[in-house]
């Protein structure tokens, strides 16, 4: 018993390992002199639908949008510091949450549900597709929080990805239009969780 | 009669003229690397009350804030392009409105309302307060816009502010609590115009 308890827990660990893919670290140097990344900022819907990212330019873009600049703060502001905001990551393989802490993605479903983060045909040929998830009970004061700087949060985090794009040379529009129902099936989101914003990352 | 109209238009010109201070042209290039300006971006709040920004520094901060990026397009996204954010600063001379076509600052109102924009004790201290109004009359289907982006708009140029002040040496926090109904009074907005968030920026 003791033995077999034993075989399904390290198998157990085996799939949860898989599930959970490690992103390469971030370059935290480099990019774009802040002024030219700014000034060439801009949003694309012309996504070519053979336009990969590398592992290295999904690592940066996540990094910048809201991962850990130290030990306990984050490269996008929140209010009251709540750090609020998960990012989900729809790419043509599967839907991954992005895991701050670890650096890493977990698979959330296998397949391609690029589609379903939008309304517009632009977005099933956009490499990565984002969305932003508020998290109310990440609130300081639970039960206090209506949500209410949710959309401030996300935003914080979409315009890091604007700059990295316009840094990196990608193209990236945000949309605010999308089945929230859908999204909140398909990423079985608690009654906690809010989808904000979603934004197209391609080439 | 003529020419007594002919001075009167005459001296209002110069009144209007003087009430508008032009900025210097801000630098479109430079600045730290993109990633090393995200790895800095933090949120301070000890403010020296002697650190003044020098006129550069404010042309760079507000053309980052919600500048021109070429003759239609400003450094920030906005929900549907309508551009519906305003930038009011608040220093210790007075109240400004950034005006982004002529990249200059409209005198609103004189004298140091700097503590009208929040209520912790550091937002006197702090060289310039911003407050990023909304105004709901700017979508392109008016009467048809609820101002559920406003947050999202204003978080987008606060945002590039943040980058700008960790590039720059500068301090910032931005701040969502404030005495609306005050602020709507100082700066006579109409109902249509909603103040979003208020960012102090000093040294």
């Amino acid at each position: 018993m003791k033995k077999a308890i034993l075989v399904l827990s390290l198998a157990l660990a085996v799939v949860s390992w898989a599930q959970t893919v490690p992103l390469p670290p971030a370059e935290k140097t480099g990019g774009k002199p802040l002024m030219e990344a700014i000034a060439s900022r801009q949003s694309s819907r012309d996504f070519n639908i053979t336009g990969k990212l590398s592992a290295q330019e999904i690592s940066n873009l996540l990094w910048c949008a809201n991962g850990y600049r130290n030990a306990t703060m984050r490269t996008a502001p929140s209010a009251v510091n709540a750090q609020a905001i998960d990012i989900y990551v729809f790419m043509s393989d599967g839907i991954w949450l992005y895991e701050p802490k670890e650096h890493a993605l977990r698979s959330v479903k296998k397949g391609d549900f690029r589609k379903a983060t939008g309304q517009q045909p632009f977005v099933s040929k956009a490499a990565l597709n984002l969305v932003f998830v508020y998290d109310k009970s990440r609130w300081p004061r639970a039960g206090k929080n209506d949500g209410r700087w949710a959309q401030a949060d996300a935003a914080y985090c979409s315009e890091n990805v604007y700059l990295y794009c316009a840094s990196a040379g990608l193209k990236t529009v945000v949309r605010g239009m999308f089945d929230e129902k859908a999204l909140r099936i398909l990423l079985a989101l608690t009654p906690e969780q809010i989808p904000v914003l979603t934004q197209s990352v391609g080439r």
